[in-house]
């Protein structure tokens, strides 16, 4: 069971994803005061994402641990990340205590390195799976899909799936009507099938 | 004759929306080199979205008056900017240089409000529109559509329709196997049909 408000992180680092992390966060702010958002970093302060923009984080990961919702984007930065113990680290003490955990793109490449994904059904995007596959040599990686539920990971495809799949997320945590009302708000034509990946 | 590099501004202002900004971001970011962004407010440092998440702008509007595109995103924020002269002054100053101005979601309402969109044909998002309309009585605001293309003059509808429109940008300048291509690459379903509106 669970019980709004839920806390989200949301990760960002060197070289992330604009879309992939702001995508999501739109959809997730739409039910107003379900899910209240903190960008949490190594450190406090601005962080550059691939496309240059620079965002504030709130919090470093030293200071906030307790997140209902963890949410990693992907981006090359990802390529960094992935020999971060503090990243990984990080996901790993928090991973526990969140009720879901949540990637994007090649976010799902800092979730099987830290050994999250192990023995879990989870994807990535198309033209870096070759790699994000060798971060996790066990997990069960499915090429074919918008985004992957399982237990609580939820891991999408590239960049724009993330929009879907949080959708998928509001509607697992308040219902179809409530994420079906966030896409229309959004004017997001969602796609809704997760199975279905016109991009494989 | 468009040549590129093009430079890019990223207007924002306190309450800013956030997919209506990093959706169209991420796609100009992707044909390399091509377009570079720059974020521009009315000073530089931090500007909190409505969603919360802080972004930094590179450049005050006082220092930074060339770019070949313009892009307004909308957002709550834009009911108190339709009344704060800098900005309507600085998209006034802009406007001539600019080779393409784009707006999202209510951010059309700014453009009118400087009376960049008179005599034009324009849209906005659904929610807000009849408010858009009041700040622009000499557009011709067309309810029914993705976005809308007069001269230079690129407006879409609500959040997520700014994607469309930033590849419709992207099909103008660097014609639609380069649009395609980006959309492929953000594993984005591409609405390509700027008359096609599935929230109208």
């Amino acid at each position: 069971m669970t019980t709004p408000p839920l806390r989200v992180a949301a990760v960002v680092f060197p070289g992330f994803e604009v879309l992939d992390l702001f995508g999501p966060i739109e959809m997730l702010w739409m039910p107003k005061d379900v899910f209240p958002i903190s960008i949490v970093a190594e450190r406090r302060g601005e962080v550059a994402s691939a496309q240059g923009v620079k965002v504030i984080a709130d919090y470093a990961f030293s200071e906030a641990t307790e997140f209902d919702i963890v949410l990693v984007p992907g981006g090359r930065g990802t390529r960094t990340e992935v020999s971060n113990p503090v990243i990984l680290d990080w996901l790993r003490l928090v991973e526990p205590r969140a009720r879901f955990v949540a990637s994007i793109c090649t976010g799902s490449a800092l979730l099987a390195k830290a050994g999250l994904l192990d023995g879990q059904r989870a994807t990535s995007n198309k033209n870096a799976f070759d790699w994000v596959v060798t971060q996790g040599p066990h997990v069960h990686w499915v090429r074919e899909a918008r985004w992957i539920e399982d237990g609580k990971y939820f891991t999408s495809s590239g960049v724009s799936a993330g929009m879907d799949m949080a959708l998928g997320l509001i509607e697992r945590i308040l219902g179809r009507e409530s994420s079906a009302q966030v896409a229309r708000w959004a004017e997001y034509t969602w796609h809704s099938d997760s199975t279905q990946d016109p991009f494989a």
